[in-house]
């Protein structure tokens, strides 16, 4: 059997023998949502599980089965639901099942957790099914699970901002299958990546406000919210050695390796 | 962009021109569940994701995210839920899952589905969650979707049960990480198959009920139900063979293709 | 008072005394569904109902009230929710019914169940219904409850079975309101059978899959999915001696009796 | 096939012709509750059954299978849920099994309901589940349904209970198991009251307010509230013939009849 | 600081320290809902959070922010939902609601609660939300949480209500705006009421049915049940220190205080 | 009757003329939540109530009732659900409670909400509460209704900012309970701020992910995350004329007013 740190590709004993070892397990959370015409549908569970990869290789984790489909899609970080191909999970279904998916393998001996979120909109269900997953595992007597919980993107340095947004770096919420995203998928799965569709606008603007639905003209026809012109597979990898090497540190710090 | 089945590698308007040709989404159903020391956890998401893309690619479909979580593991199907490394989701989860990625497909232009299970114990939540999915759209004003569903073991020639069970076949439910499965892993995943570590035992027999707790002894230990000895990627290739075939047909008649 | 095995004709106080000396509580769970135009909607009540007071009077244990309403008729198994009269449950409905009566009655003491299902379509939703009970119970501090769950109808010998059908059973699941319901009821309830309405039709024959909304000419007609002229007083009477003596040799064993 | 008003002892196409015919479907919503010493648990089942079956009679209508299980039993009202063999379901169980049964019966083509509550408790999660009913039918483009909704026990002649207290009636809050419920199954199955087990204790008194859970002494260890000496078939009889001829009378002026 | 007994007005420190000595959280639980052409929407709010500031100040305990939207209206006790304004609540919702607010504060140390109700439609919501929480919480291990549950209105002396009603009390439940709340409105919120608007018609009557939808002519156009007319705030005082003095004393008595 | 724009404060009549002159209605959404030493549990309900009166006075709207418990509080935005006060609802009690307020008024004739956030965590329940209750009233045939949604600090100019903070504005996720929150109380509700308490800390840091439970010395044990030193209520003046003036203009701008 291969070496892998994909939980899915070991044998039941291969799985028992880790998790007594105290192997991590990394939840990668995506989502199946469009990202531009020059991206594919699965951006969001490609990076995460990447990045998961990664780190559990460093840490002596394994990552489960990712997440592929997540929270609705919300037209100022992704476009919104309105863009064919985005398959999305009510709240509730997302929290329920990652509510399960914690709780059992904590009753089967897993008491550390990261949870890398891919889909901005996936943070609350998650934080939700987090919680409800803890409070029930207390209920059957399982108190010492520890989960981290984090978005990938929120561990870059300000140097590499700096990088590779000269002119300073405008924040993620708009960083939607944008420069950043394009730039991780060159490197990541240039094969899924069509330069040529790059949409020749500038970045969207959005009001400080909701509107549902959102009225004619709120959304940007392409499904691109700023400028992916300039990615290349050099930043991504610049980001990609962000994401790891950070969050490795992180993991290793909060739960002492 | 690469030629491809799986809509998760197209953009969405590539999606979106597929389904305004009337393409069929299929939809992998697997679960994360043990098979025994020689075979991986994900057997049932990479089974009926093998057929989902040989079908869709004679039908000229897409195939949708896999399922990776399933229903919970029965003693006599699947060893249950006692197993390490098996983590389940709930039937009402699975089937809110189910329900919100039909319905946010069948809202953006999906007509016709084709649901594959790959995994014994999702039948019914899958069933359910279907049904949940087309009664809402029915209220969406959407009441033209046709869904198609299987187990893809039942499409099997009797000539080829014959061919690899020349004492008769024993029937499918216990079947679980055995000579079937072994075999088509053996010619879709051979790196994820230890042959070496397949259990020198018989078949298990069950009695004709379930006892919640399983009493002492009522489990296999290795989690293998029947025997995988003789398993072989030869095995393997008749089975894919009359699995897609079969189902290729089905689908063709059923969507008038 | 009269003596009885059905709990809801006992006064709390001989409920009680039942259960402190270690009563089984049978749970017969049926569906109010269409049996074609010879037999009444309860078939699935009545039967599961006939065996459970059997067993129980054989095995010292208490009849619950039956659940007469189950989940969703399938077309391929009971003729599907099309037939007026079928009034059914979603699944999550009759799992937290289950879950509900189960987690009450163990609050209250009793700490072996047996579910004996009528109805097909039932067997995951109460699957699931008992997993959630036990759950919740282990968190209310109750762990030792034993619960035993079956279908009747695999409670039967090969020679009864080689005796009614000399030409090899064709297997239970098209057996919907034919030969083998229909000779139960005529064992147990003959007035509510008209044998002159047993539809004239032979075996109905499905596709090895589900087709949701089923398409014209799928379903049959009646209701019936096979053959019930043949069906006999005497035939039910064998059906139903195997039923009850092979079930009460299951629990007395399983349970220590 | 018998003259029956039951609907489960029809056939689908029996009951097809019944509803075409304009059938109201009466619905005996009950429980399986403690009624102390001398009464059986199914009191609240038997009790709304019988009056459905002669309304049924009087109207041309059907009487569904009865609901045998209710909400939880609160000490003011029932004694509550401490007393053994009271075996409840969550409100929102309950509300869900109504709203499925009348949903799925609606689009059958039912159009006129009357539930007949037995058992005090119910009122709410009933009247609940009929109006999540009603709202589901609405979505699903039923919108012509109407249902009554109603206690049995509020319909009896002031000249009645003048007759059965010449002191005054004391309201039926406190008629758990009491003289009107011990004279109703007197007159309708004398089999399962033990007369000589009735309490020798007076009317229990409680404040106006519930304690959860219930302080020592507030319950009363028989589970009577109020007194049932002097029950007798005769009373049992007065009473439910007001109930059968008001309710009568209230259905068929109701649905014009 | 002020001096205040609500609990929203303290910081968290302060409430600390008031839990730690012991404090009774009350809970007025209340809902917007129309009530007639002279009274506010809020009147179902006013008047239980009034009651629990004086009750509260009179034990030492705190006033827990006010639920300002409860069940639905019924047409027999509120007018029902089809008047403009009122807006409701689904049971389930409720429940939940108060549930995670029980728990919550169970959770930090309450151990002593008491839910004060001022919508009659309210009651069983109620009843099964505190149910679900004091469950949920001896399933966190905290099992010493008692809570009192009552309707302000049914504490009144027999002697306010003959002073009010010299010709006899009519009953609680079609006191629907009528001259009980209005008196205690003008007690206490003269600001909010419109004494020139108060129907000039009798008390409305209702089969002892309910119909839904209700047909042409039950409801009264105006949504007031009974006669307002005569109401005072001299009459509001007297209903309202009977409340206060009736319910301190049942409060003093059941915490031991 | 007196002029408001509360909506609890009008008659029924009087709310339906309102809406039928196209009244939006406001939904102040808040939380029961520590907010430090120096502050009161009820921060999050008072300012964005402040903002919703001040906004429908300027709009013709009207104020529907405060949500006065919200989602849970996290570590890194509010202190985390350990501090004792804080009163929290799971995200799906939240969404279904919006849900049915929003679902009500719609049905009741109102077709423009702006829904304002007063509590960080509640955004994504109150975005899937909105999507739900949109759904549901799609559904019922009501096609045309618009919300707005928006957390009140959004709506602030830099200049304001520069004012208040000339080192440059560390951004709003730390200002709990801090110099913006403070500020704004001293302004609105000057008596339930104690300045004396103000904690003497510098600001808080976090590290960009979640940990649950928290690990010891994560949180700040005051429950403040910055510096609330400074704070006045000239400070809080500017605010709230920046979130009025612009929130209205915002408003004007999305309905054509």
């Amino acid at each position: 059997m291969v070496e892998t740190v994909f939980m899915a590709e070991l044998s039941w004993p291969e799985w028992r023998e880790k998790i007594e070892g105290g192997a991590i397990i990394f939840i990668p959370i995506g989502a199946t949502e469009q990202h531009g015409p020059h991206l594919p549908l699965n951006v969001d569970v490609i990076l995460p599980t990447a990045v998961c990869e990664a780190v559990a290789r460093n840490t002596g984790g394994l990552v489960a089965p990712s997440l592929a489909y997540g929270y609705k899609s919300m037209p100022r970080s992704g476009g919104g639901q309105s863009f064919p191909g985005t398959a999305s999970l009510d709240a509730n279904t997302l929290s329920l099942m990652l509510r399960d998916i914690i709780r059992d393998m904590g009753v089967h001996g897993v008491r550390r957790f990261v949870l890398v979120n891919g889909h901005f909109e996936n943070t609350w269900p998650v934080v939700e099914g987090l919680d409800l997953a803890l409070r029930e595992l207390r209920r059957d007597g399982i108190a010492d699970v520890t989960a981290m919980r984090l978005e990938y993107w929120d561990f870059v340095k300000q140097a590499t901002l700096d990088r590779i947004f000269p002119d300073g770096f405008p924040g993620t919420e708009l960083e939607h299958a944008s420069l950043i995203e394009t730039s991780l998928m060159l490197k990541l799965r240039p094969d899924l990546v069509d330069v040529s569709k790059i949409p020749q606008e500038g970045r969207a603007s959005f009001p400080p406000y909701d509107i549902f639905p959102p009225p004619p003209g709120y959304l940007r026809e392409s499904g691109v919210l700023a400028d992916a012109r300039g990615a290349s597979a050099e930043i991504g990898e610049w980001l990609l050695h962000d994401h790891v090497s950070m969050i490795t540190a992180a993991v290793k710090k909060e739960f002492g390796l």
